[in-house]
């Protein structure tokens, strides 16, 4: 099964990591939590709290078959440090699946990884999306090659639901 | 004295609302809230809380002197209200200062007011900055036109008196 890297940091939208953990735990998938520090990092709903397991910054990439970005504040404090968008660089070019939702396309922006590639967000980051190259689609789901997006929570169904499949049809 | 219109939204930064706001009414000027409800609006970091005056969609951009755009979140949930995004547009075209720290160019940016403009701002939206056009530098306090500009908390300072200095020189 696949093992998921979830880049996350404070403040992140609570049930954008809490439903699509669940639902690729429940598929027998591995789960291991990314961040800046090995601390706890709280949901901005005061929902969900995350241990981190790993440091981005001692992290090998390669390892993992697939990225979770969830939503909230989580994606804008992940791109203010470095080591975060390099990482995010480094696996981007494993052409391994990426699961970007609501605020997620920021750290992708920062990483200058959507020009020219199909991709939904948040309403308050589509000009964002569009001045950095994405062709901004207002779906509940946008597929391109390795790359998996949505909108927001209420999205959160349909984007598992497409994440899963994807990772269906990776090769372990 | 100067009429500051405040657009602030829940999650503001909490230093960048109460201490510019202090300087602006020792100086004699007036400041009102402006935000998408009459709600009461709690800064990230649990300092501050801000009353909203006035809602922004009822709202005559014309009878301010001045606008402030404090940073954290704030920015971010305005520029999903598109009442929020045309009224800092029509403003605009009054060509009145715009006060803009940390995360408030991404008011502008969604407003697309930035393309050619020398402006600053948090560290995690430069590359949003430079996608809109924007002439992104690294100071402390960035003044082009009626725009300034400063990248965050530890530039207060500077932007106050930026700010003041700019208000002095206003015909009123």
């Amino acid at each position: 099964m696949a093992k998921i890297g979830v880049m996350i940091d404070k403040m992140f939208e609570d049930v954008e990591y809490t439903q699509p953990v669940k639902a690729f735990q429940e598929a027998g998938h591995e789960i291991i939590n990314l961040g800046i520090r090995k601390i706890e990092v709280n949901g901005k709903k005061g929902k969900a709290s995350v241990q981190i397991d790993e440091k981005i910054a001692d992290c090998d990439s390669s390892k993992f078959d697939a990225i979770l970005i969830p939503g909230g504040c989580s994606p804008d404090n992940l791109r203010g440090e470095p080591e975060a968008v390099e990482f995010i660089q480094k696996f981007s070019e494993t052409n391994r699946p990426i699961f970007a939702i609501c605020h997620a396309p920021q750290l992708l922006i920062t990483a200058q990884l959507i020009d020219g590639r199909k991709i939904t967000g948040w309403k308050s980051i589509v000009q964002d999306i569009k001045n950095a190259g994405g062709k901004y689609q207002d779906q509940e789901v946008v597929e391109d090659g390795n790359l998996i997006s949505s909108r927001g929570p209420s999205d959160i169904p349909a984007f598992i639901s497409a994440c899963l499949k994807k990772l269906d049809n990776i090769n372990y």
